[in-house]
């Protein structure tokens, strides 16, 4: 099955026509990762089990750190394994060297080419850990010094705010945890024509833009499975439009930042379906009794209550599944706001596609 | 011995009074931990550390989840434990149970009520954990449930801003892991009175202050032992100020919001004066080059490179103990900006001093 055309085909003479086009090819890449890796990731996840883990430390950086953080819920959820991420400069600044004995050590990076996370990963394999890289490169140096290696098959990534990379990682990351667990991951079946019908509402997503066409500061919450959207859209956002965008799992925003919001502070909520959007609740009670500009992405019943919003179809869609989809909306407006302000996405002012941090 | 007067004591009727006094009380704090509270500190790290955990949970919210980043960078390069730092829905929210058998599992919390904290700590207890508290207050029910508990002595704290019982959390932290290793923590002998320096620089901080009368936003990074730093410098700025801050590790900050940062974007860097500091020096470049507003707050000489900055006195102190010192000026800033844009930094809008997230 290939790629279906965007909606709107993107021109070639257009800002941003490339991450439009790498937006436009998540169904494909989700439906290659079920159909042609599913079996690799399977395989990968029982052999590693056979070892018996008791730790996992999960190592990243920028979009590749917020499904790593998906990862972790996944894994001490669903499988009740104790988790930490990885601060790098422990051991490529400071040489750390702690026992690893029993740890797996996942490295998430799109590129596998990062100097640090690899000197980070070759010295936890060093140190007795259990070594797996998650990469869109098999042949990257990452992939190279780690004893496993989960491909996320997404295909090259030319625009600079990575995209198709963060949902192939999160599918990846599912269905090698569903696979620890003994599982088939076949939940994750219908997600690519769910995520064909979401690319389809792009229009819905322009109209939500044009309200943060001048918005000097962004506040983006959730709580649970969507914590690691709220970040990755604010990461998004600000990598793409500079607009800053803070973001915070529900009960943080209780503790001090709550104070920057007021009706000129515009939050977005990303509420799950489950208990992760329940424990939201009292949050969005809050926001809302501040007069808040509060925009919802999530169930309908969620979205009516809101300010305005984006209905996710999360109805038969486990909740442990739901980031997948909910970031799509947030990558389309972080898209839309940015081409309303008049800037490039594809191009954003000082960065490079492959970071080489030290 | 008894805190010094700060060099302007604030008069009754002054906004920012309790945070003034709250912050000039920190020299007094330190002290009464070192001279009153390290055998305590000692016993207890001693008892804990005949336990050999293998693996730390850090769980905290707030200003007192900056100091549990501190203590992982002190738990990872000190002692080579593996850290990782709790999501706490997944155990109230999800009602995860993961085996904790050979973790200790810290919680921080002033209060020591937050009713998220006391359930997931007793889960962790019941799931095999040792279980260490550390509190303002040795009745709480956090310190209840928890084996074992350290009492960060720092009085009440009564400004919504935390500030005293932050460094005084930070020493507590660093006096249990130096105990870990056996050893008796002489080297924070000299912080009380260098504490007690900086807090007479007030002025300088005040003319440091009047640059962000109009900021719209801010970047603080800093890399290693001064990312926590960081960190509780933008929590602090956005609760007494609302100035949007955004804290990033050096490395991250490379990895996609550095695009936000240009001439018109104040840039803070946290330079602690050892391997952490060194680490950051190509992200400094970098911003050096974009032509940042870069405000050093560090040793002498990477002051004198940056727009402007405060000397920090690092001359024989530490690298790992440099935070307890670092946070003050930022504290002092926060105060400062807040007071010039004619807000009280001790009552920040909709915050509660005992948050209950659940």
């Amino acid at each position: 099955m290939t790629a279906p055309t965007p909606p709107q085909a993107p021109r070639n003479d257009l800002p941003g026509r490339i991450m439009a086009r790498e937006m436009a090819e998540q169904p494909a890449v989700l439906r290659r990762i079920l159909e042609q890796g599913a079996p690799g990731i399977r395989q990968t996840a029982q052999e590693i089990a056979a070892r018996r883990p008791r730790f996992v430390l999960l190592t990243a950086r920028g979009t590749s750190d917020n499904a790593a953080l998906y990862a972790k819920y996944l894994l001490e959820i669903r499988l009740g394994l104790p988790c930490g991420l990885t601060s790098m400069s422990t051991t490529t600044a400071y040489g750390a060297r702690p026992d690893l004995t029993d740890v797996l050590v996942v490295t998430v990076s799109q590129s596998g080419g990062s100097p640090d996370l690899v000197a980070s990963t070759r010295a936890a394999r060093e140190a007795g850990a259990i070594t797996l890289a998650v990469t869109n490169n098999p042949d990257s140096p990452l992939a190279g010094v780690s004893e496993y290696h989960l491909d996320i098959m997404a295909g090259p990534e030319k625009a600079l705010p990575a995209t198709k990379t963060y949902t192939a990682s999160l599918l990846a990351l599912y269905l090698f945890v569903e696979g620890l667990r003994g599982g088939d991951g076949a939940a994750a079946k219908a997600l690519p024509d769910l995520a064909e019908q979401l690319l389809a509402r792009q229009d819905e997503i322009r109209a939500l833009a044009s309200r943060y066409r001048f918005a000097e500061r962004m506040v983006i919450t959730s709580r649970g499975y969507g914590y690691p959207t709220a970040k990755e859209a604010a990461l998004k956002l600000m990598e793409t439009s500079y607009i800053p965008a803070l973001s915070y799992s529900g009960a943080d925003l209780l503790h001090g930042p709550l104070a920057m919001v007021d009706n000129v502070s515009p939050v977005i909520a990303v509420v799950t379906d489950g208990k992760g959007g329940e424990a939201l609740q009292p949050v969005l009670d809050r926001l809302r009794g501040r007069g808040a500009d509060l925009v919802v992405i999530g169930p309908r019943g969620q979205v009516e209550q809101a300010s305005a919003g984006f209905v996710l179809p999360t109805e038969g869609v486990a909740e442990e599944l739901q980031p997948v989809l909910e970031i799509i909306p947030l990558q389309l407006l972080a898209y839309e706001v940015t081409i309303a302000r008049g800037q490039d996405p594809d191009a954003p002012r000082a960065l490079a596609k492959v970071t080489e941090t030290r």
